[in-house]
């Protein structure tokens, strides 16, 4: 065992009843998860024993409709579901340790309430928080009294503009400012409170926010896009991306090309954290994992796979197909964002799948990496990206919940740690520190000190 | 003991060092407070073990400026803290049976987030969650990327519009909406999924919302408006008023008052609670008593004297006048809103007050009632509100946190229990159940039964 060597980073990506969409039905699952806070508690406190680094959920400020969505809301459990920043503001309470990454939209929130809300859940949880950026890539304007929305640039433009205000607003009050001298009857010091005075293409806000510095300085900042805007943002201000490759040559590609780019911005490779999804089905042989694999897949009801086939395949008609004939290759003009159309037309061309496989492959994982074996055997996928270029963490992402966390904290884990790969025991008492990010300096009092060194040249 | 009276509802307000302006100087107070969790924590769980039907936070979405608000800013302790729905979902975790009542504006919040933070809350909390509608008196829309502060009748139609659409988007599941059978695969039922596709003045917004009717059916509606737009609201949607009366015959006019303009809007008096602010200045004997309101007192700096001042003679100079000198007449144009100028107003032209008493008056509460005694006493007082007509429950006011807290449970509340006038123990498991309010019917179930019988005539 060595420990000074390069660790792991892992995460758990809980999605309620467990990744794959026909997971609720499984015997195994909690059916009511999205919405049951004690499954959630379980779920976080297992990771916790696992030493995961965080807790990871997706997010998107819209419902299905009945009309639209009737199969989906009808055979799946994703329509209803816990909003993130209260769930993990309660999760804080009952764990010590762990990290919670909230999604949330630079599109449809609004940057001084949502700069409080996650300034709040990091004291909550004592330096815990971080907050995975999306602009929302499907179209949920009709819940938010606006014309539409807005296009992939411009949300790109604004997601810039809006962490950089969020970023401000942080910095409000100094890390020194609060003095609390009881004799005296002096609270705080006044200059070391700043207003943000943001005016910008979308937003004008003055602050100073109602909420002290943050005790990470900043929430750590994640993001998700793989697109070329996407990228560049994450270049700049994230210090982990969750992506979704299903190769190691793109792994290792999306891994060099983002790394690329951090010089460009001042930063040092190791300042962001690439974090691909893997979703790993267990057992103790591998013909046990196959079977596995198998019975869940078993359960996805046929009406839900033309369903999941309508949706990958808007405009075509496959009136005339079978699920066994060949996977005709997939139109530009899906509901899918422009990297997750790439992911998923890669899928079909390279593996020429049948349909049914096709929505098998969509049904297990949304275009993740699936890997299906032995502890060991996962353990060697996972330890083969980590140490050739193609990953620094994993979001794992749990076919069935709460079980399938469960056996890979218990059956995972160990073996990574015994490689020497994954800590014993945390290192530090914020996310941040867990995740080797430094914590960063107040952005106007850097600001000051630099017009104090030019004013002495 | 006889336990079938009416019961007082009891509700602790809790602001972060204690109600006392000068409250974080004294030596039991959490100095800290705003920011520390433990702290919120342990006052949760001390107004549980009193048995308080909830704990209340006030908000508003703006800090201060240390410019405008140099000496607030230096010398109070009321510039940052948590976010009430980040802070209410961490402490449900740690506590079973209190309620949290969050204050969240209508003017400066997004309808759809905050339904969904809402329901979460309920969700996470199992059914304990309440919302303080406010339409944020103060003009902080230099935050907000808006125009300007909308007028007080603006806000008030806005305020109606919004909760109206947050009851719809509550509604977007029936109560039996979840199927959730395993065999079948059948997860809902898409029939009982709504759209609230409302289109009013202010807002568009189609829904559905993507978290399922909360387990209360809505959260508690609480509200503190006192003028009247604001009453008249109160008596169409609230159910529970926490209000600012000094005199019992000012409490007694504003409770008959609104209770009697429920009947227009097909209420029962009973749907509707009145819980009056009381800031109890607690003391083993009335000299005591007195000693610690003097105690407190004495912490006011001389500078936040003025600054008080400034605050409600906006525009007039009072640089002539010593703090023993009487107390002008109030001018219109302060800061206040009117129900709190109203209140102000007649506390000094009732009492005759110089500037320092009326300073004083107003560090301590904020213009609520103050009673200065011994348990009996402070007891006695709120008996005789509870008893006559000008009260159905009490927003306890501590002077100092956590102690003054503390003391309320261990030696008030046992007197009120004696004379059985409140609770040995919880009665349910909602707050509404404690509350003795009903949990409200789906508006789309209501709507569809009506056509039913419309049909059938």
């Amino acid at each position: 065992m060595c420990t000074s060597k390069r660790q792991m980073r892992l995460g758990a990506f809980i999605m309620a009843t467990g990744h794959h969409i026909a997971a609720w039905r499984h015997p195994e699952a909690q059916a009511d998860a999205g919405l049951n806070i004690d499954h959630y508690r379980e779920l976080a406190q297992t990771a916790e024993r696992g030493k995961f680094d965080l807790v990871f959920v997706a997010d998107s400020p819209a419902g299905w409709d009945r009309a639209k969505d009737h199969e989906a809301l009808r055979r799946t459990a994703q329509g209803a579901h816990f909003e993130p920043l209260t769930l993990w503001a309660a999760l804080s309470q009952v764990t010590k340790h762990i990290g919670f990454v909230a999604t949330a939209s630079t599109t449809y929130e609004d940057p001084y309430l949502l700069a409080r809300r996650f300034a709040s859940l990091d004291y909550i949880s004592k330096g815990r928080a971080a907050w995975n950026v999306v602009t929302t890539g499907a179209d949920v304007s009709k819940n938010f009294s606006i014309a539409g929305h807005p296009a992939h640039a411009d949300r790109y433009e604004r997601a810039e503009e809006f962490v950089d205000l969020v970023k401000g607003l942080w910095d409000s009050y100094e890390d020194d400012a609060f003095i609390r001298d009881k004799e005296s009857g002096v609270y705080l010091d006044p200059d070391k409170v700043h207003l943000v005075d943001h005016k910008g293409k979308f937003f004008s806000v003055a602050g100073p926010l109602n909420v002290g510095r943050p005790v990470q300085g900043y929430p750590v900042i994640v993001q998700a896009g793989a697109s070329e805007p996407g990228r560049e943002l994450a270049a700049r201000t994230a210090e982990m991306i969750f992506t979704a490759n299903q190769t190691f040559e793109d792994a290792q590609e999306f891994y060099s090309d983002v790394k690329g780019r951090l010089a460009r911005y001042g930063r040092r490779p190791d300042e962001l954290l690439i974090s691909p999804g893997i979703f790993p089905v267990l057992g103790g042989t591998e013909a046990e994992a196959q079977a596995n694999y198998d019975h869940i897949q078993s359960l996805v009801h046929p009406s839900i796979a033309w369903n999941i086939l309508a949706r990958h395949y808007k405009g075509i008609d496959l009136s005339g197909y079978s699920l066994d004939d060949p996977a005709p290759p997939l139109p530009e003009n899906t509901e899918l964002n422009k990297s997750r159309l790439k992911l998923v037309s890669d899928l079909v061309s390279r593996n020429n799948l049948t349909l049914r496989q096709f929505y098998l492959a969509v049904a297990t994982a949304r275009g993740h990496r699936t890997v299906v074996g032995t502890p060991e055997q996962i353990a060697d996928a996972m330890q083969s990206w980590f140490e050739n270029g193609a990953a620094d963490a994993f979001n794992i992402m749990p076919p069935i919940l709460p079980t399938a966390l469960t056996d890979f904290v218990d059956q995972v884990v160990p073996i990574l740690r015994k490689r020497g790969l994954f800590r014993h025991e945390y290192e530090g008492t914020t996310l941040r520190e867990n995740l080797g990010l430094q914590r960063p300096p107040n952005g106007f009092v850097v600001q000051a000190r630099q017009q104090q060194v030019q004013a002495v040249v």
